[in-house]
């Protein structure tokens, strides 16, 4: 166990420290891959493989920390819930379609997008049996909990592309099932392994949600800051969709543009925008008005309340991770 | 239970007797309806009813009657069973894409791909979370072997499309995995709640997997025979797709035809019909080379090999019924 009074720890140490135990959840991701199917299992592997820096195994992971770490318990929990968001992440690309294969060679580029469909329908069923293995009836239910909000807060996005009138309640409400909802039961599960008290088991779902917030606020800023090579996507590709984010919400609301100019970026959600000159010149209005910045003071918020509950934890190693990991979510690429 | 000796059973006789044990089945596969996010619990009504027969659900159940049959256990497992089953059709017409669309309205009429796609993932976890509700490790390694054995099967015909160089093995292992493979399950799984002695597991899942060879022939045949309003779908859809199913093989070797005709055929496999009276005459010539009727007698070896080995269960009702089952798989709309 740890320090009792550790300092603030940075995201880079986190990573050292829990590296082994997060590579058992990387071997773990990979026996699902050892299949007798060895067209499943070469496929599987590099979209595995293509995979990110595992926040949401590392949160779980970090939660149970303070409580009962007991890895081979937690492992396959940890594998389950990384599937099922690859598993998303996959075909909501693939969904993307063209604008996303313009960007760096995506699994799009690499495979025929009805292979990426049904590995990831395969991923799906395997991501529940991993958290089925676990057989606590408990974490069945938060994953299950998270499968419904990630269904719906995607079909929200879905049905709001193209729309103006979305208000802040919706924004949050459709983020935090596309995003913060498996953040939380990322928190939640590893908690609930560990055999936390019920009252520290919804606090780190809480924070989990509310760093997940503040992670698909900033996902949604860098959307316009970043250059294609930055994110390895084209920039303003919810603009070019149509989805009004933070970002847009707010630049429509804070009174720095003209009515004029909110018109121009109000028809190019509605209709799309006629060339890339007209995309440009929207981008570069939401850039300018300060929408940006207002959208990081949200996300800033968000870390400060996710780091605020975390006074209610044991003062434990496993606690100062946690806050180093609730911070980076607002240092990613900025 | 059931008469001893019983006469040979129909098909209507047997729908009419299981209906109230089916019925159950409908009423837990709608019960995943009932979310608290109504969005997804709409589009998946409309999924779910959208189903056929259930004949998966059937087959697991009455490979349980000769044994300890106990719905409260067998009833999860077999929503289960027909949700994969259902998830995996959607998606897999979603792909099909226009020709598909071109029939009777589909979902992919009903609703954007994107909707269904995603709705899709989420019963396809589902499906997996209630083949896990049974707590039981054996039902849940058979139902991730059937899980894989679909995606490879899927995979198979995806990447077989537009070749020619198809072996009659190849065409089984495709259609074994692809369809066989969750009848084979499906029975296989009911035996194991029902708690029935291993050989008479093993029996049954072969059992399903002949039967589900029979049924898969007869779906490949009746694409060549049906007229759009009969099968829903527009006919000569496998030619279309250039995959080489069993009435295609049968013909290229059973030496009816020209060597002018087959290479016709061959072309349009290969390279796609260039019109529409391309593809009537490639349909045209398998039909008259009496591939058609040999691809049948597959089926039918298939049927009685299925009902041969019923032979080493209890003389039941249950046994009539799985026989009757089997009839007809060879009865369909022929």
């Amino acid at each position: 166990m740890g320090q009792e009074f550790g300092g603030p720890l940075d995201f880079a140490t986190v990573l050292h420290r829990m590296r082994p135990d997060l590579q058992r959840v990387e071997d773990r991701l990979l026996e699902e891959t050892a299949l007798e199917f060895p067209l499943i299992g070469d496929i599987l592997r590099t979209l595995i493989l293509a995979g990110g820096k595992r926040l949401r195994p590392l949160l779980l992971l970090l939660a149970a920390k303070p409580f009962r770490y007991d890895l081979d318990r937690l492992v396959p929990a940890a594998a389950g819930i990384e599937l099922l968001h690859t598993a998303s992440l996959i075909h909501d690309d693939s969904l993307d379609g063209a604008s996303v294969r313009r960007g760096q060679p995506t699994l799009n580029a690499l495979f025929d997008p009805s292979v990426v469909i049904m590995v990831g329908d395969y991923m799906f069923a395997r991501s529940a049996m991993l958290a089925a293995s676990t057989m606590n009836p408990r974490v069945l239910a938060v994953f299950a909990h998270c499968l419904g909000s990630i269904c719906d807060g995607q079909l929200r996005e879905l049905f709001a592309a193209r729309r103006t009138d979305v208000s802040l309640d919706d924004y949050q409400h459709r983020i935090y099932g596309k995003t913060a909802s498996l953040f939380a039961g990322s928190a939640e599960i590893g908690a609930i392994l560990a055999e936390a008290p019920d009252d520290q088991i919804e606090l780190l779902r809480d924070f989990g949600g509310a760093m997940g917030m503040a992670f698909q606020i900033v996902d949604d800023v860098l959307d316009f800051r970043a250059t294609e090579n930055e994110i390895g996507k084209p920039a303003g590709q919810d603009l070019r969709q149509g989805t009004v984010t933070l970002p847009i919400l707010l630049f429509f609301q804070n009174g720095k543009a003209t009515s004029e100019e909110r018109a121009f970026v109000e028809q190019v959600i509605a209709e799309g925008a006629p060339d890339d000159d007209a995309l440009a010149r929207a981008l570069q209005l939401i850039r300018t008005s300060g929408a940006l910045e207002e959208a990081l003071d949200y996300a800033r918020r968000y870390v400060e309340d996710a780091k605020a509950l975390l006074a209610g934890l044991p003062p434990t190693e496993g606690r100062d991770m946690l806050a180093a990991v609730a911070d980076h979510a607002l240092a990613r690429r900025l």
